[in-house]
């Protein structure tokens, strides 16, 4: 149970986290030699994703009578409907597919210490739904019927470290959603454990510290989703001074998002898939009769360095890039976003802390303006030097075809500091987020990735 | 959105809790004075509840095709099935008629200082269920269909303070689960609001200080379930000081919360109340083949004081007496008492921390001693000089008909502290549990009481 390490305390680990963000070429590893041994792994993947009509899935089928897609083990996941009402929305109710995945998966970094310098061990890995192949993903990103190992594949390298956590110094373990309009109820468990023994790295896998992850996030498409959440969960030291990592919660805050639940009344059920209103399947897709929104497609799939070979599998693929945007200032220091208490019907407890703004604009186009998300237009017209990040990045390869966000970070005219345009929208000093993030339900995959772009800005 | 007490601090708000917890007679209110007032009032109510057949309901009936038994609104609640997976327990599944009710209610209590200290405005109300007619209850205990008056009663009195809680000082506002055994999902908002200026007390209703509260706790089935759910959200000193109400809360322990999460796999749904296996209605009972757990039953009401002056519902009947104990200990002067991480089918999310132990003890005459819960037989066995408190009170008197549980505080044997009985046994310090208390999803319903009757020791 004890390691050496646990004896630190959690002070020091938020210093010692920020040590490895101000690191940005350490003495085990540099930026460049990251980025060729990445090149030449990109280079020499072989894997190769097909689109294929569902009829050619293997394993996978519509079942009877709610006419589900599901797979034969009846693990994994399934595509299934969600019936949705929302009072008070412009549009009020609807129904459309969903994933279904009720397993917690692990989504685990192992961190050393190597000079005093905190690394994480990252994994270039290769899923069908990635637009480029491989992207930087976590020790491990896996279901538990992967490492249950369902599909009879070799085990997952590493899982032992997540599934023993106890054993190590536990820096973050928190299940967080992930998104709410396309899966139900779905969560991952995001934990981050060090080590102080050694830790044999395998092929596909290298060490990278925090500062240098943090470079290689302005890079399109590089580090993947399931690593922005999780690196977002990291004790990280957002206040004046530096050293704030356990910011109080103010009743205030805890009251604004209490109301703002109890206020919104989403009903959601899940119905079968063959009752979903306004949505029709072809031999290959399930579209939205609108062309708006998603399809549900299926691939096949060959791959390298994963458990198995060669699968296929049914995938959702977005229809646009989307686009999540904090809108951020700095009062007495402190550096504060504004946050929009969010309904997404796959939520498990009614709503999130998002992003400002977060949407696919061109659902709104032709759409009056009156329809379209509060602050959208604000961000899109928002001048080059209020621009403090903007990088498109992949959201999750497993389950999502060129999945693809803009993310933003916007600073607030110091001229107009901006009220919130309503109820649910709110100013939070990041160190309140990062208390509100040692718990689930409160931030969602969007602004998780966007503390993490928000945390490379404060280190760099 | 100002009002003059915003400017207090929050550790003097826990320190004027604490204040308000040691005074037993006020100079606004005796302990005498109230006793003899809610003896005259439970005196004089002449409401009235009769068990009837369910075909005599009026406003409810069983739904055609489902068998759920649902009110014509849509709205209250409904009692409909649960089909429950959960793997590794002795019973691996069953399934059981369950309530839905996924409207949020409110339990709210205005505070109000009187001479320098805090006092909270109760009532004297009269539940259905209850053993006894009328027990203490929040200022408000409304569910949603209520305070929007779709019965088509009077307005809920007070209800406006908490639904513009913002107006006011706020000392708590959580979401917090109820019976995860008999509700499915249901949630309440636990209130409380400080108020400057002055609020006319209406009939039926009273101040009274916190420590005249506690010390009304000991008297059997008064301070009903949501006074005790409410008042265990208040700020209070539990540290060694006396001033510590925000106390960290170490990665370790939500690192055990979470992997508990992840490692138990319930699998629950909703199913049709006529799909429910080896329960049996009659004309005035649904209920088990065993003759165990609970029934569902119907009662006429007559009432005085409420909204509506009669009506007729449904309610669940639990059979026996329940138990919950807190086995509690010292170390290095902070009180910490021994949890377990409980699974309960209808919680929100996967299990909340419960009780040492939380059962029916009758549920188990007749099973081999390995079916009995862990430390059972210890907390019946324990001698008198190791209990603290020891009370049987009413658990909601709106759903559940003669619901009692023996509520006892236990001192661990000094000379044989106890080791945990298993990995979802934790010991924790109180003030780590006030920290968790803020948040939802943390603390069930019966471990609040029992939170409730420990400030009660700590500042008595």
């Amino acid at each position: 149970m004890v390691s050496t390490a646990t004896s630190r305390s959690a002070s020091s680990l938020a210093a010692r986290v920020a040590r490895s963000a101000r690191t940005a070429d350490s003495s085990t590893v540099t930026l460049a030699g990251f980025q060729k041994w990445f090149d030449e792994r990109r280079a020499a993947d072989g894997s190769r994703v097909e689109r294929i009509p569902f009829a050619d899935l293997r394993g996978w089928g519509f079942e009877p009578g709610t006419g589900n897609l599901v797979h034969d083990s009846g693990r994994f996941f399934s595509v299934e409907g969600m019936d949705v009402t929302m009072p008070g929305r412009p549009v009020e109710a609807w129904s459309q597919p969903v994933l279904h995945q009720p397993e917690i998966g692990i989504l685990g970094i192992i961190a050393k210490e190597f000079d005093g310098v905190l690394h994480f061990l990252m994994q270039a890995k290769m899923e069908p739904g990635n637009c480029n192949g491989l992207q930087l993903s976590p020790t491990v990103q896996a279901t538990r019927s992967n490492y249950a190992r369902v599909h009879r594949g070799a085990a997952v390298s590493y899982v032992e470290y997540f599934q023993q956590a106890s054993r190590y110094r536990v820096i973050a373990d928190v299940r967080q959603s992930e998104q709410g309009c396309w899966f139900y109820g779905k969560r991952n468990r995001n934990i981050v454990v060090e080590v102080d023994d050694d830790v044999e790295v395998l092929d596909g896998f290298h060490w990278l510290t925090l500062g240098q992850l943090h470079r290689l996030l302005v890079v399109d498409d590089l580090v993947n989703m399931d690593s922005r959440s999780v690196l977002a969960c990291l004790p990280h030291p957002f206040g004046a001074d530096g050293t704030d990592d356990a910011a109080p919660l103010p009743a205030e805050l805890l009251s604004w998002i209490t109301e703002a639940r109890t206020r919104h009344d989403p009903r959601v059920e899940r119905v079968p898939l063959n009752e979903v209103r306004h949505w029709h399947r072809s031999a290959d897709r399930i579209s939205h009769e609108s062309g708006r929104f998603f399809s549900v497609i299926a691939v096949d799939v060959r791959a390298e360095g994963r458990e198995v070979r060669g699968w296929s599998q049914p995938m959702v693929e977005p229809h646009g890039t989307g686009l999540s945007a904090f809108l951020t200032r700095r009062v007495d220091g402190i550096l504060q976003a504004l946050v929009h208490a969010r309904v997404e019907p796959g939520y498990t407890d009614v709503l999130e802390l998002a992003p400002t703004v977060q949407c696919t604009p061109e659902n709104y186009t032709g759409l009056p303006a009156a329809a379209r998300p509060a602050l959208l237009d604000h961000v899109l017209a928002a001048p080059p030097e209020r621009i403090l990040f903007d990088s498109v990045l992949s959201e999750e390869g497993g389950r999502f075809h060129h999945a693809r966000n803009r993310y933003v970070v916007l600073a607030a005219d110091p001229a107009r500091p901006e009220e919130p345009p309503g109820p649910d929208h709110r100013w939070i000093p990041l160190p309140e987020l990062a208390a509100l993030i040692r718990h689930s339900h409160y931030l969602n995959i969007e602004s998780r990735t966007l503390l993490t772009c928000l945390q490379s800005l404060t280190t760099r």
